[in-house]
């Protein structure tokens, strides 16, 4: 698993009780795996369709460095299955794990539309084999 | 199931694409549920522990309102299970549904704390109960 | 006066002084003003044309939870008045009252549109009769 | 009326029909007369007590440039009346005009205190009079 | 030099060491210089070029006040230079200053465009002249 | 250099010319340069201190993926220095360089304090070294 994201936890960033909002986490989950999809896919339009089930396994505070890590689980015709893992960066203890997120690539009219990727890709390498 | 919180939908809670952020959704429903958990529980220190798996089945695009509903399903010794559904106020659409999503209550050790409530409560019986 | 939408006070609520910042209550005032306007008059370009006086009669603190409160005072050919209350979900106490906030459903061309509304609907009537 | 704070209306203070959110407006005016009024009063501790009409007569779009104006109508023992007109910079419209905003300085208690203030002052003399 | 925006630093704007987060300060001074050029140069189209290097000389603690100050270095012939100083509005201390920022003003093809003004103008000026 | 964080451009982000707005990007460098810091320096206390000149050499639009890197210059005693630049994670356009950041250990005085360090370390290299 590649973490790649990191975030600082700041005041705007907690809930009431001072802890990591967990919304917020939840926000940031569905960016990372939006834009790692994005990238694999070389489709800008990709939507969050699934995401299984979530144990918030410890929380954070304020200042605490949290680092978001995705690996492809599978690809699907249209579809690119996720697993997501976020940390604190410093002690590496799990915050939270999704053990399968379903992104979907969609066309112009908005319906899935298949990608043609079947593996994990480095935007290194689409370069030379474009040069 | 009690619909309350509505939400419009402006400029920064869309993705690049045009449609409601995935991620602002999730972030919406944990606050409802975290809200509606402290006053049920009457403890503000409430957590989010679990949420079942999560299916995106529309969404929702600039200027649409959609509303959070939340029900008990049960109450646990600390914790407290709540069904969630979120849909278009206009149309009735469902954009998504969370089956079980589960809310522990702490103690100021930050430790899981016996609530010691069974059932639903409404806050005029509880002032009418007071006085 | 019915009661929906409902905020937990957050650490980006506040002003410099702890309490809740004044400013963000009236953008959540005015943001269920619109909405419920927008859901009454069935028309999704409405806009805030007058508010009355403000008393600020109380704060709320981080970890409050606050309950905005709606109801309508009168239906104009192409405006609506509406009573506000924002209060402490759990105490009752109230934080602010504004008497009278006249909205304007505007039509395609920005201007004045009538709406032909003259009383509350409630969306499963509209529902239920459309079927 | 001096008009000093300036913003640039960005796509995050829009509302969904593309014109200046008024609830952003509205906090923008409210940060700017607790600003004012710290700095009059020179006590950190101020808060908005009442706010009489608002007529909202016109409105500002995406990239407009609005600037807030405030003027002292009145030194109470513990208030601060003010007034505030918030304009288009670049055309000189009035967007909205509010004739009396009254702010109160708060003691440590969190009780109305005194403030010993008869007349506008500008820091550049009180720095004078100190050095 | 003219200082015109004024900010009070809150819970959103501070780092987690609870001083005024360096990137919200940025922002702010991006955004003055963007609206200053726009009402000097009498074009929305304006852009950040360059900023010449940064010394953070002193901070700010929630509920400061700071207030942004720009002023002319000199007109290029589609550019414009400034100089930027940020302090603490009671203490006139300075928190930031920046000698050059270069924006540039862009025609429609978001290319660099003569603006055809050689000094500071000032908005009433403008007016009377026009009528 | 090594590029973790990313970010997806979305409407919140942008300028009113519907640009990534600088100030943003000005934001999220200093963000990362603080947590890379904090990381490197095994001390939450770090503060921006220094930004050698900016050129904004490109910009980005609403869907494009930014990411951030950073390298290290140089350790001080008290400081680190870094290197930073941002650039388009499709394209690998560079968006923005900046030769040299400074970031500044402190104690809990508010002083610079030594950090000790002098080369660059890597967190599993460091649990592995504790175990």
């Amino acid at each position: 698993m590649n973490f790649h994201t990191r975030k600082w936890v700041k005041p705007q960033d907690l809930n009431p009780n001072g802890t990591l909002f967990g919304g917020r986490l939840l926000d940031w989950i569905d960016e990372e795996c939006a834009l790692y999809s994005i990238i694999q896919l070389e489709n800008p339009k990709v939507v969050t369709k699934y995401m299984s089930e979530i144990n918030f396994q410890s929380s954070a505070v304020q200042g605490d460095i949290v680092e978001i890590g995705i690996e492809v689980l599978n690809f699907g015709s249209s579809s690119l299955s996720l697993r997501c893992e976020v940390r604190n960066k410093m002690t590496r203890t799990t915050i939270i794990t999704i053990e399968n997120i379903i992104m979907v690539s969609l066309g112009k009219d908005g319906k899935p539309k298949p990608h043609g990727k079947t593996q994990v890709e480095f935007v290194k390498d689409r370069l030379r084999d474009g040069s």
